[in-house]
């Protein structure tokens, strides 16, 4: 895996929840990048949010993000962010830069304060470790409930030079679209414009992070950040924007799915479409109320094909729509059309098919023109296990 | 337990589902009874709600309730409403009654046609038993996942004379807010005006099984239906009507808390209760919100007073209000308050009250006048394995 050029990289152990690995890791471009960030929309911001969404909007140049799990310094009040400021002024002086310069980004549970004493100790240790440590530690530093670290890469030719993108994410319970409760972090090292590059990030998290949904619920600190090092320069033209943006888009669309197949006791995958919806509105309203319908959740974790389920929560969804016209796919079979089942027995059909990993359900509205889709995950007895038992 | 005057019950086993008990029921009301029906607002209705509705709006007098467990005969398009009109027609002929004064309602699988032969069977069992039968082996026989009959009932004196009702349930998945997936039956024996019975009816029903969430999921099924057999005739004064209103409220509010304290795999119930709302709508969109949160009720499971989850549901729930006058009580207990825990050591204080098995939840939103309060259950191991293997 090659890493974008412009960058360095740090973890430490801050035993600030987890006291058998590293919990803090640092993302630093020593010579600066160009950065874009897009946040959650819960009321209730982090501290971190908060002071990342100020530093992003008064900087040019972005030298270091500097990410904790364990706790989210959220529901913190003034205390929070000042402790959050004093966490980047630690850092600041350790690298001889302005704490303007560093973006924070915090994951875990809400409403602890941060033990200063141990932030003076671990960022001394972050320090230490500048340079010495692989991206894959850091995304490995990043990660809560997470089983595994969430990495994915991209190289391509572009005005005949090689850009480098890559993109590292933690997930896993809290996703629900509009955004997923995540952090997701993607490097890249060509040259661009600034405004571009949020645009860029922007669109990808509309068909990425904005789309999956492990159990509907949207934290206090969603966070993706994209920062570029401009190391690779370039006269880029419109074809090679294009295919930049493509990438980046690709890069957080793989980074979402992983979340999903590692969503919080996650067994399955279903990619849900609508099709031919009247309004955008309507074909989203139905993918979320059909993607946390725990009726439908668990049915998939049983393997079973209780499109009744499916219909009910489609049925109670708002959208507008006449239930005659309604076609429902599993995979390529049509199990639910004109009001009635098309099957007289669905469990010889579809029982293969509902022991995939992967599964594709369509929904056919047949009243307009909009088509909008959603990535979720069933609802299993370690959801509620990791759940029922977080922070203890 | 005394049951109103004018009614006879039956059961009998139609083995549509269940192999080992009674899955057919009847209320029958020789002389007829005044009725009341409230119905599921989705949008695909079952076959039995829409002949019921079409009866209660033609009849001045209904005759007879039939009820089947197993089957819901939903999604099943024209030959499920002539399946039902059928199973009315072989009901009318052996009580000979017309069908017209006859309401069915239906629970169980979506989608499954009915095997008319058994029903033929069945019904000839059903007159057999008619007024052998206890109102409790009605309650039994409506049963679907619920793991206890709910029946209750009470007695008051309107004009000198006792007046009795009754009121029987079944739950116990698929229950939201708007309205309470479920069969409710009602049964009384004052003399009552039509319109005023349904007006009576329609105003419990919103502060009893629209207040109540399993699991935010509304089936095609929903069903209270109330009646009233006349044989107690008075000269009701106001008073004893406000009277008689109380008692159908407080018999359908004790139903609907059944109904969540054996909610699919519940372990406890959460009253939460919404105050100084700006408008009523937002109080209602931020109860349902945090009452079907999976990390809110899986939080509950596990005896875990980790409010960031409610205020980060809280924070979702496109209400308008303050963050910083936003407080949280667990109990008599202020847990967050002004932005901050109001806490240090939590769990010393409510580990006990986390052990109950009825808590209470009140977040006051210093924003205005309006108030709300739903009750909901939590997300346990035994909801997931009852709904990842419902159809086998």
């Amino acid at each position: 895996m090659k890493v974008p050029k412009g960058f360095l990289f740090s973890t430490a152990q801050g035993s600030f929840k987890y006291q058998d690995r590293d919990d803090l890791a640092l993302i630093y471009a020593p010579e600066g990048a160009v950065s874009a960030g897009v946040f959650t929309q819960n009321v209730f911001q982090a501290a971190p949010v908060l002071v990342a969404k100020k530093h992003i909007s008064q900087c040019n140049l972005i030298n270091a993000i500097l990410i904790n799990a364990g706790q989210a310094n959220a529901c913190t009040g003034e205390k929070g962010i000042q402790d959050c400021e004093e966490t980047l002024r630690l850092l600041s002086k350790t690298l001889e830069i302005s704490p303007e310069f560093i973006l924070p980004a915090s994951t875990g549970v809400i409403g602890e304060f941060f033990d200063l004493k141990k932030w003076e100790k671990a960022i001394l240790e972050l320090r230490e470790n500048l340079g010495k440590v692989d991206v894959g530690k850091v995304a490995r530093a990043i990660m809560t409930t997470d089983k595994y670290p969430k990495l994915v890469s991209k190289c391509l030719t572009l005005d005949n030079k090689e850009v480098h993108l890559l993109g590292l994410a933690k997930g896993a319970g809290m996703i629900a679209p509009n955004m997923a409760t995540m952090l997701g972090f993607i490097l890249c090292d060509a040259e661009v414009d600034r405004s571009w590059w949020q645009s860029c990030l922007v669109e990808a998290v509309e068909t990425s992070f904005n789309r999956i949904c492990v159990d509907g619920d949207t934290s206090t600190n969603d966070t993706v950040l994209a920062l570029s090092s401009g190391k690779v320069k370039g006269n880029f033209c419109e074809d090679d924007l294009y295919r930049l943006k493509k990438a980046v888009k690709e890069i957080c669309f793989e980074l979402a799915r992983l979340i999903v197949q590692d969503g919080e006791g996650a067994s399955k995958i279903i990619k849900l479409t609508i099709k031919k919806a009247k309004t955008r509105q309507d074909a989203r309203n139905i993918a979320t109320t059909i993607a946390t319908s725990p009726l439908v959740k668990t049915a998939f974790f049983g393997e079973d094909p209780n499109w009744g389920r499916i219909v009910a929560a489609l049925g109670r969804s708002n959208a507008s729509f006449d239930p005659q016209k309604i076609r429902l796919f599993f995979g390529d079979i049509e199990v639910f059309g004109c009001g009635v089942a098309k099957l007289e027995d669905i469990d010889v059909w579809l029982q293969g098919y509902m022991q995939k990993k992967e599964l594709d359900l369509v929904i056919d509205l047949g009243a307009g023109e909009e088509e909008y889709f959603i990535l979720f995950s069933d609802l299993t007895f370690d959801y509620v296990k990791l759940n029922g038992s977080y922070r203890s």
